[in-house]
């Protein structure tokens, strides 16, 4: 019996740059964690910085560049955030103009990238202690809603809290609060637990963003800080230019999951 | 038999503001979380920022202000960061030029505090969880080293890790890591436990800063990353003007110790 050696993150990040992988990175070089990419013009830097900082649950910063660099030194030396992820999106004033395989044109020397924690990392977590993820056994989309939370404001960026939603089966419930509890770079622990009502979310199967998925007999809906909502409010700033991953699309860093829980 | 009631930090922080208190803050409001100050230009703002971001150990952000703002608004509401510590120290071009009770004239627009989590706050857990602290025995400073391990550049900031030492019961040496990694916004769990020449360290009774402490027998010298740190990269970018707390004159939060705890 053999066993195919798994992928490096950087193996599957050249594989990404040669085109050769234009798809979700979902299961892609499986262990390494991946990011949500924001990329701002450095005037709007420090305020989307702070507003990071003072929401890091939503928006858990792993790296940022050095203005007009494109390396993301401390999760990946060596990586290109132009043209390492399958698929970006480009917005121009707040709308989304294009997709692309690469922005190497549109790098100037005062782009700063961010990269964002993302939930994959607390879902492995979460499967690994046996609990299960519907959108994944549904293989679809998490389901995402807005809510009635005001993020902290900084500077320009405010807006409310997207979350996503699992449901958890009652016994598992406090062990998914631990487990995620142990990533805080990654979101970390819910936000809320039962009544989708109270955070503002009046239909549970009509998410805002992502697919519905069942809720069984016996399972609670947990809610976790989601990462669109730093797109989502950078959005509303309407910057000239922002770039962001295509959904799913992620930056696959050499940091494992693993290596970023707390304890 | 009565008990006073414990001054709350609003209280501590008015008689502060005041001159009522020109003295060191540790004991007072006793139970509330204190912070190392930084004040920069906006123009070294976002650097400053990511050089924390890239340096959570030595440099835990707790709040910072909006360009321009004296006032902490994520960990105390209504405070003024130009009158609310009771000495600060003023630096220009890296150089220290004078000592203060307010820093009122020198507040412009375009100043940007920084609060940065204290060792305070892990060593009321060591205390609370009955591991002696040899410092707080002895009456004196905290014995801190520069040490060989480079922070991470961020911009123009870049320089060595300062660490403060705290001699431990070989016994206790587990729980001591395990108590101070519940707090990662207070310099989280130590960054070297042993061998001080490891860490580029050649007389542990000779500290950079502070004053030396016994190391009885069957003790550890434990290292954590220092509050100094960012103080002395800081100064070597020889900013026009950097204003910070006088040593042990600290900003007092309304959060409370406990709330910091990561679980």
């Amino acid at each position: 019996m053999t066993f195919a050696a798994p992928m490096s993150s950087k193996e599957a990040r050249q594989m990404i740059r040669n085109n050769e992988w234009v798809k979700p990175t979902a299961g892609v070089a499986n262990g390494y964690t991946q990011a949500n990419l924001v990329v701002l013009p450095k005037e709007l830097a420090f305020e989307f910085l702070l507003f990071c900082q003072r929401n890091p649950k939503p928006c858990p910063v792993l790296d940022v560049t050095e203005s007009g660099s494109w390396e993301p030194s401390m999760v990946a030396p060596g990586a290109d955030l132009r043209v390492d992820l399958p698929k970006y999106r480009v917005y121009r004033n707040g709308e989304l103009t294009e997709e692309r395989t690469d922005i190497i044109d549109l790098w100037d020397k005062d782009m700063v990238g961010f990269l964002l924690g993302c939930s994959f990392t607390f879902e492995h977590a979460l499967v690994n202690n046996g609990i299960p993820v519907r959108h994944i056994q549904e293989n679809c989309n998490v389901p995402m809603y807005k809510t009635n939370i005001p993020c902290v404001k900084a500077g320009r960026f405010e807006g409310p809290m997207v979350v996503s939603m699992r449901p958890i089966p009652h016994k598992d419930v406090v062990r998914a609060v631990q487990v995620t509890s142990r990533f805080p770079s990654v979101h970390g622990a819910p936000i809320h637990i039962g009544d989708p009502k109270l955070i503002g979310i009046h239909d549970i199967y009509k998410p805002d963003f992502g697919d519905p998925v069942t809720i069984r007999e016996g399972e609670t809906p947990v809610f976790w800080a989601c990462g669109v909502t730093p797109q989502a409010v950078a959005m509303e700033v309407k910057p000239d230019i922002m770039i962001t991953h295509a959904p799913g699309h992620m930056f696959i860093t050499d940091l494992r999951d693993e290596q970023l829980g707390v304890l």
